[in-house]
């Protein structure tokens, strides 16, 4: 069955997003301080990866079948203008199905029944795939639903402050993972892989 | 002069203690969970550390010459005992020194007029060694303002959910740094060093 992965870039206190969406210029720096291209399904956005992070990068890309995100990151990049950058099918958690969108589209599924829900159909969709769960609320939630088998951290220098934690809204807590399994160190970003213990 | 280093064991979510004190099994497990003894000025306090922690360790306790602690910290431990047990001199930052204390005393110095003038007598005792400041509280002042030079963080695979933040107080939010400098992976254990954009 495909494995869940709950990933994002983070900041050293734990944050995926600063105050009011701030950040991002610093979290996402390391997709552009490199020198291989990657390309992706929108014509403006291209990636330029030190080889180090190409190769976690695409390791991760080929190996994803589906993703699974909140709402209210659909919200705030208007459903990435029609499909997810990465080009995997991607399951919304919702709600209610938004206006003028399919609920079972090409690109996304939006799934209302809660956050198991949203994971089987994601599991569905990814077949012997990754499912990768964004950080952030959905992820918090999934993690306590016992539904993530790994955690992937990409941890970047800089000190948010507030906003929004990787780990949000975790009644589970205090939560042990097993490693880091895997180290890899890009310029300005530290991949790391962790096992979530059952 | 001395550099003056920001250092502590962290949770993934950026904590250096859980809810209560609560959380130091969790943050101090790697230093048991190796094979290599490293004692300690207290008797009953010895460390186990794997090959590449017990490296780690043992440069950072050779290059340190003063510690700076803030009072929370030497009340929760009731001052060690006497010494602090890396038998290195600590200066505490606090606004009146405890009774029974002396005030420039062989193993702990008092300051009690604030970051600035902890951070100048740590400097003064470290000579050519590095301060270490415990992070928290009294490091985030020290980062505020501009008195460290890098910032040393053990990253621990725990989620403590809340607690104290690493960069607690920080009001200068975001703030870049460079690097790491230096990775090394221990066992459940993560050194990672950067420097700090002045």
């Amino acid at each position: 069955m495909a494995k869940v992965i709950l990933g994002a870039s983070m900041s050293l206190d734990g944050y995926v997003s600063g105050p009011e969406e701030s950040g991002f210029d610093k979290l996402f720096q390391w997709y552009e301080n490199g020198d291989v291209t990657i390309e992706t399904r929108h014509p403006t956005l291209t990636f330029k990866l030190t080889e180090t992070s190409a190769a976690h990068f695409r390791s991760m890309l080929d190996n994803t079948g589906a993703l699974l995100v909140g709402r209210r990151l659909f919200d705030i990049t208007d459903g990435w203008g029609g499909e997810h950058p990465l080009g995997v099918r991607t399951v919304v958690l919702t709600h209610k199905v938004p206006d003028g969108w399919e609920q079972d589209g090409e690109h996304f599924v939006f799934v209302t029944e809660g956050i198991e829900a949203a994971v089987a159909k994601a599991r569905e969709i990814a077949g012997e795939k990754l499912v990768g769960v964004s950080a952030g609320i959905t992820g918090g939630q999934a993690l306590d639903a016992g539904l993530v088998d790994e955690v992937w951290i990409d941890l970047v220098p800089v000190v948010l402050g507030a906003g929004v934690p990787f780990f949000a809204s975790l009644a589970g807590a205090p939560v042990s993972l097993e490693g880091p399994i895997s180290t890899e160190q890009g310029n300005a970003v530290t991949h790391l892989k962790y096992r979530v213990v059952r």
